[in-house]
């Protein structure tokens, strides 16, 4: 089960491609050298194919976009499902009014945006309207300052009881080819762990994210869970994720799983992708 | 928000019930008093319900013939969803051949027993059939010798690489009015511990279980998340499951939130139910 | 045993008292009311006394200043032990040479300045100095920007395999009535996660800390530990670290722990002290 | 720092020695061949030396009977320092009457017979004893009923709150060349999880143990931690542990960590031995 297959072979079969996005179509660098290709093939056999990720920095347009700069036109906003999507139906769902306190970019607040609701920094939270905060969302681990704003909404959280959402995950996210960054994941769970509390939390590998995309899909196609494969690079959000959800699973080691160590950790996790292949570029 | 209010008033608006099953529906002395008159209330507004159970110790026609016998009709097989169903559904998907090996009852091995597939209690793994275990799934807490069949399992899961499923993330189960069991969830969790392995669960708080209810009731219905209600009587399972997916919540007073702990339990967790109530039965 | 009595008369079969500070001897606003008779006390009784505090923000001679200045005469530098002592001690035993790289303000250095080491800001570590780093030591949460090294402390232990001190394993630290403040401890543990390595951690419960004083009131006196108390107002630090070192031990009422949920706490934690008291003020 | 020395030439400096015991003196077939001429070489130097574990299977008498079986008569009973004994002078210090209950087999009940203490299987306890309950003891995993005691400790805990001792933190032991057992430490881990409670640990890592080695040594002889080594297979225990406590280590390559993965599991653990030999057995 576990030698290298190339990618055109691995997901022949398959009538919908699910795709992680860092560490699998682009790193640090750009797009990955070829995988245009693979999106030029997927079409030509009029495979579906959707980016599912981990990412509530920015909004599926403006991610759709920067794909589009880089060279990749066949990435459109309606292609890419992103956990920030999932933290805004949550508030759609359940939060109907007051103010949503946030700790993110400008950018990454557009995924909380709605009528009806009032979007703030937490840094501008203060005694005359923090008894109207009916919400608290992690987007990003950027645009704001850590020190005085985590602080503030361990205070927020003692002193309020309201729903908690992390719209990120991740605990850190590669900034260069040898360094790390800390994402917004781990803030949070500093803070979770500090107030006591049980936060929401939505992305890979937890199911609602595959969920979100395959209802998206059978919107378009009649197709079922046999017919999609889930590619990615991390054992731990995008195979254990897809397994889990159902999916067939392809690992690729063009990002976080080199490799030099793929058999290690997945006999160490018993974490098993269906497939292994280089990466996601097809060879033909 | 967090006052006690009626049940039929705050059940009144929904098109569906989503009901947990212990400390709810029934209690180890049997069902809930009058709880049959909630039934025969959802059934006149034609209300659809449905139970949504962390159970995978029998089938959902034993569960359903146990509701008959205490005298609650209402309540068919199918409209039973139960954690069980949920590990069938991933050896449909992803464990084509070989043998299942599981620590639980004959009656939980019913939920994995399909063609194709051999079905094993763990005990009766060995050197001859150990190459041939494809998958490990934990079902019940009884039925097995814990010395002997736990230790079995952590040297199965340190020789062979493979998917372990468990059926029911429960802790511990209430047994008495003042005692409780250990569940198969603990006893799960103790193993993937001890031998670094990252398993698959399935139960609530899990969107995987709610996705799973919620799509049988759109098979039959037109209905959306706003439609639909969850009662339980644990924030940690009931309530942060169905919110997380996007439904309103009842959290029921008859199980294990007391009236008296319930407002601090909801602040100091910030799991926030929609609304509470003294339990699921109706006053009229 | 959980009724509260009177300092007084808990304390006096003892020889030698250890206190925790805050929320025992003084709060954010400075001295508890009345704490000096309680050292008057002791003194007329001839019975020796320690403050065991996890404190690496500041020098034992700081510390005592502060005291001093507050009107508190009795407590001397040689009577304070603070988990930033162990560190000190850690690094005088274990390492020799190199570069001491750390996070926390430059009065929290003066732990860990000793002749043959370097110690540097975690801010002042780059490409030509950082393979001479020898060890890390959190410190404080004070002296560095947060967002900047604690992103730098994490790619540096990605880099170097270096043993890492925590001097102070508080969560957090009350910073006026209603506010607390993220302590080091906090941001430790988070990049242990995210690093996925172990750090050597000092501080209550850790029985090193009460070691470290056992063995100084010996050096001064033939006491064993029947002969001493442990006077604390946290569960889980004082309270714990003194049962487990076999000491007995006093919960005080007048910080982390209130008068209303000190019975609800203790049972539901299992954290038991010997006696209750409303405060280490004695009521003579 | 990591290349594998010689023992005799790595131990030389040093004055005392503290042995680890499984995987460094003895493993599942036996002693290690050898190793005899290791405390014949320690005995012609004058150098002291212990043997520091985590056990409270059997009393250091019946431990010192074991290597006398096996030919190694320098092992006497007053070197050995096991977990048990912490166990046992923690109920000196701490518990004064009652009935101590405890899990493990007849053997390993001798640490916690004292005088004015009952000690008594938890298979025993019942209605008419429970109220006496004064502590729990978790010794070893062997001697009674997992299934039956083990859901009667969660009982027990839920209705009484006493002080519970984990003697052995151990989460698995070898019992052959592949396969391993689960310790009692695992089965405290799951109880502590699902009671919500507080436990009470002995055993490496934690710094009493060492201590309790330190204070035997200091009676005898006037060394300092300098003047210490401590050798150990595992990293997480005498490694960590010894580090910790300010001495020097070397980790052996004879039993937990294999001379394949030593330089990896440094890394990934930053936890870092002074040095490393391939075994404890002198070479001369």
């Amino acid at each position: 089960m576990n030698s290298t297959q190339l990618f055109e072979e691995v997901v022949d079969p398959y009538k919908v491609v699910f795709f992680d996005a860092f560490g699998v179509l682009k790193n640090y660098k750009g797009l990955m050298p070829g995988v245009e290709k693979t999106f030029e093939y997927l079409e030509q056999r009029q495979k579906e194919f959707f980016i599912v990720t981990n990412d509530a920095s920015r909004s599926p347009a403006q991610l759709a976009e920067k794909y589009h700069q880089m060279g990749l036109s066949a990435i459109t906003e309606d292609r890419i499902i992103s956990s920030g999507m999932l933290a805004r139906e949550y508030l759609d769902l359940k939060v109907n009014e007051g103010i949503v306190a946030f700790l993110g970019t400008a950018d990454s607040a557009h995924y909380i945006e709605r009528p009806g609701l009032i979007t703030l920094p937490v840094s501008e939270v203060n005694d005359d309207n923090i008894s109207e905060v009916s919400a608290l969302v992690f987007l990003d681990d950027e645009g704001f300052d850590w020190s005085g704003d985590l602080n503030k909404t361990v205070n927020l959280l003692r002193k309020r009881t309201i729903p908690t959402i992390v719209a990120n995950t991740d605990d850190a996210y590669p900034m260069n080819a040898s360094e790390v960054c800390i994402a917004v994941g781990s803030l949070a769970t500093m803070i979770e762990t500090i107030v006591g509390k049980e936060f929401i939390r939505f992305g890979k590998p937890d199911s609602q994210m595959f969920m979100f995309a395959y209802e998206l899909v059978r919107e378009r196609t009649g197709v079922n869970k046999k017919d999609i494969v889930m590619v990615g690079d991390t054992l731990h959000t995008d195979i254990l994720g897809g397994n889990k959800f159902g999916l067939d699973t392809i690992l690729v080691l063009s990002g976080n799983t080199l490799s030099t160590e793929a058999e290690t950790r997945i006999s160490s996790t018993g974490i098993i992708p269906t497939y292994i292949c280089s990466s996601a570029v097809i060879q033909q």
